[in-house]
């Protein structure tokens, strides 16, 4: 077991190094594949002309990859602020209520059952470099990582791109069909199945069941883009 | 300052209870008041008829609701599957290896610049108890918190009712206009307002500069939509 054990764990660093990109690239493609077939799916329900779902669908897909890209890189540009100010702050604290802090230390331990000597060990052994006890401090009290200053640029990209590529495969099938409803029925096709390859894909980067995986990810989509169809026809019959 | 920072913890704590739900909330309303938003204004530059801006937009909602609602449900059970996965993997590694997991203790406080003793000593208690370890390899070593079991449920519903809630607002410009371009104009007007006093009881909930998170915010929603309309106008010349 322990050479398992052993090779679990490096594999599962190797796995949270690469993790971050992976990630990036199953977020926008996700809903990439899936909010603009099922966009396009509702309107073929609704409206007469390819052209009319193709310019729905393109500015459903500049739209959201913007949202999503945009508001990614924004995001991630106030987890760093946040950081910072939290940073600066734990500084302060073991600067000017160092005995505060190192309490702070010893009920963390205390949670965890160490006796009052054991405690004091640990918060006077670590209160002895600051650098490294602010570190702690930001880990394990209040439990944020660095952020990674290039994080927020690159995930953006990354989503954006993602969400483009998945959310133009749905469309391609109204360029070369001449009704809606032909469209939807090869963008179906081609649809679903990308969307079990990539679900299957997710699944085992993320070391979850593949199939079992690659069914969520079909029936996300197959009932996002059923819904669509009916509620578009329904108001477009009523209206 | 220590008055102070006892305030700010305990205002942290009270803000990290509610969170969860306020984080849902802003996560749904965020993407529903901006994609359907830049939808709708991309297809204003496009096509003729208010009726199809309200059916695209209408399938956009539903789309996209489902997408995130049915994608944070299933995601967040997946998260509780992993949980579980690595919470019986510890226990195992607690009962067969235990001074490798010793071992790793030992580690993590090594790095954080504690003496050999002290680091024998905090092991030593810790292995005591094997509930207590397991609980503080899983939040120390894995970084993974127990996650809710209604949580999944509860969060894919709030998402799911914000962005619809969010969704409605840009649209309902279309009801009372007669073509696209006054649609345009009434739900710009209107969305950026919203967009601008979300922005900022955002930031304000989640401790940012609410003047900063507030024009955050409206840019995202206001360039989306403006490329959205940019591109569907481009497109809608060509085809």
């Amino acid at each position: 077991m322990s050479k398992k054990t052993l090779d679990n764990r490096s594999h599962k660093e190797e796995h949270l190094g690469s993790s971050a990109f992976i990630t990036d690239i199953v977020i926008g493609m996700s809903d990439g594949l899936t909010v603009p077939f099922a966009l396009a799916a509702g309107l073929s329900g609704a409206v007469q002309s390819n052209a009319v779902v193709i310019t729905a669908g393109i500015a459903e897909i500049v739209a959201g990859s913007i949202a999503m890209g945009l508001g990614g890189y924004l995001a991630g540009k106030t987890e760093q602020e946040h950081y910072q100010s939290e940073l600066k702050r734990e500084y302060d604290e073991v600067e000017f209520v160092p005995d505060r802090e190192r309490e702070e230390v010893k009920l963390i331990f205390a949670e965890y059952g160490l006796n009052e000597l054991s405690q004091n060990t640990i918060a006077g052994e670590l209160s002895k470099d600051k650098d490294k006890w602010v570190d702690f401090m930001m880990k394990y009290e209040l439990g944020l990582e660095k952020p990674d200053v290039n994080r927020a640029r690159n995930s953006a990209a990354t989503i954006g791109i993602s969400y483009i590529v998945g959310g133009f495969i749905p469309l391609t099938a109204y360029f070369f069909t001449h009704t809606p409803y032909q469209g939807l029925m090869f963008s179906a096709l081609l649809t679903i199945i990308c969307l079990f390859l990539f679900g299957y894909f997710k699944s085992k980067v993320t070391g979850q069941p593949p199939l079992k995986g690659a069914l969520k990810v079909t029936f996300i989509g197959v009932t996002a883009a059923a819904a669509a169809f009916l509620v578009a026809k329904l108001f477009n019959n009523l209206f």
